[in-house]
């Protein structure tokens, strides 16, 4: 799967190419940054940022699309153009169908360094290991870029088993709901009890089962 | 010339579409909600946003696009999705070349109601008047784009005036640097002085005559 990594922001914004392959392996595919110049107006810096992208998506033709989320707690003077940037971009790889995901700064930080709260520098070290790449990428936008890449390829298979045992978990809750139902149903009040006692027993049963 | 006012939001967007004519004259022409579900994802919100905002762009043909200004010290648990709703709709105008135009609420405000702190009934009852429609425009978002309409029409006169005078300020300082720097070098260097002293004094001079 190739993923396009994207660090938002209107001066900077890193945007990474990486492939992931079997397991853990990750190929470094192309890493840069898109600038928009201070003195433009905001409606100008937008299209910049997304020509920028849209000219990524082109060359690179990645499946997906993973953008570092935006926290209103951020620096506050420069989150709102943060957010813009990103709504742009999230807006490119829509218009062409790609999927979009998002993670925060310090899921892509747990996933590249093993903590949350790593600094610029200890996820650029890990993230020109993981890579193999001769020299560290610069500015740190570009190494963000290529860790929120790596931190999709890693967490995705795991978000997708997640999102899998939760649909069947609800699927198993709607089955046992509806055979509850249909036993309400086919009972003759005298035993409606009984079956409740049954369908308790069942339940603590099923609880057990699923955290054991 | 035709304004289309966007008071930003991924739930609901208002949009609105107004003539100015001359002084103070404004003429209603459409107003609407641009809605997203809720359950949808973010980057398709956005693709729903711009799209709407894009059919407003076909069907009105505005020469300018006022948007409300999205500040990070608003609700924060919207203001990201505000900023990049706002993000999206920049967008679209840029790239049809059309200028783009952020006023804050306070300023719509102050231009609607006489006062910055005015609440949202305030707003759509002096909208109403001041368009002068039968009912009033409902609900609140569509008020406010109407409203950022009609700020956007009486406020860009001023702000082109001011930015005129500004420029002209400025080419004035340019003419006046230039005059110096011929006299400092088509002077000997015994009479620098006395030029110096002179150049304060006529600096005097036009500080006093801009402040006049």
């Amino acid at each position: 799967m190739r993923v396009l990594g994207v660090d938002p922001g209107l001066t900077r914004c890193g945007v990474a190419v990486v492939d992931g392959g079997t397991g853990r392996s990750v190929r470094f595919v192309d890493v840069g940054v898109v600038r928009t110049p201070a003195e433009l107006d905001l409606a100008k810096r937008l299209l910049l940022v997304a020509d920028g992208v849209e000219e990524w998506l082109d060359r690179h033709r990645p499946q997906v699309v993973a953008i570092e989320r935006v926290f209103s707690q951020n620096n506050v003077s420069t989150v709102i153009g943060t957010a813009q940037a990103a709504g742009v971009v999230a807006l490119s790889a829509a218009r062409r169908g790609l999927p979009v995901a998002f993670h925060t700064p310090s899921e892509m930080k747990t996933a590249i360094t093993g903590s949350g709260r790593a600094d610029k520098a200890q996820v650029t070290l890990m993230v020109t290991r993981l890579l193999g790449l001769a020299e560290p990428p610069r500015p740190a936008d570009a190494a963000d870029a290529l860790g929120l890449a790596i931190c999709h390829l890693w967490r995705s298979p795991m978000q997708s088993r997640l999102a899998e045992a939760r649909s069947r978990a609800a699927e198993l809750g709607r089955a046992h709901q509806a055979r509850l139902a249909a036993a309400a149903r086919t009972t003759a009040p005298g035993t409606a009890g009984k079956v409740r006692a049954a369908t308790l027993a069942e339940r603590e049963r099923n609880r057990k089962g699923t955290t054991r």
